[in-house]
């Protein structure tokens, strides 16, 4: 049967929407509107697909269809008022704006509100005066609590069993998309609410495209075999990526695993409360640089992870983010090797006040399958 | 081993760049630029997550990052020139730009392009007059040709194939999560791409919420059990429901079966090149009202279905599609009875120039586990 495991404590949506009312208050406005399904769930606990939430100083609603109106009756914090729209989320909008006196200040999110849907929204309350406001949920969602925290630890928990029971299946002549079968077979099973994003299984030369997709090429001795996916808990995803070999490793691909392997371990070191991530990524980045392997690796050392498999802070080159206490991030440096085979090693790590955790907790040796 | 059939005919992309390309001239503009998945993919092939496609009267020009460096070059057509970019889509675009004499009339999608990727645009492409147009591509998509018809025709079969087996493992005591489990691994052995969309496994009262999400909940004797799911093959998606019961079926489960089937075959049989959408909707409406089931069915008859599980055109009250040779939609009427359960038979639907032909293939009877 499916595991369901204790339960876990409460998610605390009162305190998410006070922080966000403090937000709002500084900024000087008077509400904000979003249509994301990450701002929704986060802000409101609904995770229906179609939906239009209005937060104020003082009131709360959700606009939804017909389709949610049970889970949404189920889902939604009690401090904010669900309607079911008949005719389409901004004719309800139209008409909620009507009891809002004035010309209002509201905020919207430019990167998750379409051309399209901006246009609707001006339409459906023409009194509103809206300001962009780049990442204002997202800052707030960066920095978890004891609760999000408990389900990313228990979704990086499913991933790693859901990993242990696949490996003990693989065998010469399994294809990229078997595998691919028996992880998410064994991660529903698990207890996951399904994939956490599109899995990567990859072999033998293959191994060196960062985002392969399965397909039907199979495993023979020799090759690296990548494995790069998630699990789901309550919307709080894992992400974590192994890389093993099918029988004995070659030389060349000790020194390759050995070369990520420190630089993950230097990336990890290097998280901490008040760091800025530019700083954890290049740990990796300069480790990889002294083994020889630099080159070989293209893409960023890590991301923020919760709600959304890529969010808040980025681990890159480029990023301008301090690290805070409550971020959650993976560190995943790589290194790829045209026509040969990649790894890369991945974990999700828990930045505390004093130093950091990892949330998943699998070997990192190559294992030999 | 995962099946892989028989080889599809070639995706002609030629042609549709042809078709894009006369309506973009009919209309005076000199472009498209786009960044939503589905229109890369059905206009270039490629299907990485991230890319910035333009086309022009003369030339296309594709913009991925370094992670799918080998990806775009195994899939993008060979019209299309591919460019890494190495600092970010936007700045790649801005130097893409200014090989552009004029200012050049470039359409893009409001529907999907953000309000902060718009605001990238006007900055990258200073010289560019940008024009909403909606539904651009997804005209173009609507009408699917033969080999897309034999990517769907394959999902369909698979989704089927899978349901067979899955049924035959269903015993009371498994939870909506188990069948959930079951089902997908089966699709993805049958050769799907994953799941087309989030799969609803809905047992007992539960099949009353047309959007359930699979939960711990056991199948017990005299339970409706629903499902409804998908298969992809080439980015082509399936979409077929079924609702069974646990041993002998009561007599109301049986009625509103029976008025569910009626409703549905109302509703193929209205499918036609020419017929308005809205028509098709009211065929099985009107079923249902006079089998005094109308309040009872709160949703859309169908949907369009192809590169996306909702697409072009909508079979609804309010749709203004006329439907055309080369549309596939959803047939999908039910009967949600709350506190009880609900009956939903949904199949997939071929337009062809005389007459529809069902891809799904799958009995309609009421089966009892």
């Amino acid at each position: 049967m499916i595991e369901t495991g204790t339960p876990l404590p409460p998610l605390a949506r009162g305190d998410r929407l006070t922080r966000l009312r403090g937000r709002l208050e500084e900024l000087g406005l008077d509400g904000l509107l979003t249509v994301h399904g990450p701002s929704l769930r986060y802000l409101s606990g609904f995770s229906g697909s179609s939906g239009l939430l209005v937060v104020r100083g003082d009131d709360g609603v959700l606009l939804t269809d017909s389709r949610y109106e049970v889970q949404a009756a189920d889902e939604v914090d009690p401090t904010i008022e669900v309607r079911i729209a008949g005719d389409g989320l901004f004719d309800a909008l139209s008409e909620l704006a009507r009891d809002w006196p004035g010309s209002p200040r509201f905020a919207f999110e430019p990167a998750h509100v379409s051309v399209r849907e901006k246009a609707r929204l001006e339409q459906a309350a023409p009194g509103v005066d809206w300001t962009a406001l780049e990442g204002l949920v997202e800052s707030l969602r960066a920095r978890k609590d004891a609760a999000e925290i408990a389900r990313m630890g228990r979704a990086a928990a499913l991933a790693c069993d859901a990993l242990e029971e696949t490996l003990g299946r693989v065998e010469e002549g399994i294809s990229e998309a078997e595998i691919t079968a028996e992880l998410e077979y064994r991660l529903r099973r698990a207890g996951s609410d399904g994939p956490a994003f599109e899995s990567i299984v990859a072999v033998g030369p293959r191994s060196a495209l960062p985002h392969a997709r399965p397909s039907a090429r199979t495993l023979r001795e020799g090759d690296l075999l990548l494995l790069d996916f998630g699990a789901v808990v309550d919307g709080y995803r894992s992400d974590i990526t192994r890389t093993v070999v099918a029988g004995a490793a070659a030389a060349w691909q000790r020194a390759v695993h050995r070369a990520v392997l420190v630089a993950h371990d230097a990336a990890v070191a290097a998280v901490a409360a008040g760091a800025p991530a530019a700083d954890v990524d290049a740990a990796a980045r300069e480790s990889l640089t002294e083994a020889g392997y630099g080159e070989h690796f293209g893409h960023s050392t890590g991301h923020g992870l919760g709600l959304e498999v890529h969010e808040e802070p980025a681990v890159s080159r480029r990023s301008e983010a301090i690290l805070q206490a409550g971020n959650v991030v993976t560190i995943e440096p790589g290194v790829y090797l045209p026509g040969r085979g990649g790894v890369r090693l991945e974990d999700d790590v828990w930045v505390e006040e004093a130093g950091a955790r990892a949330l998943t907790d699998f070997p990192l040796d190559l294992r030999e399958l």
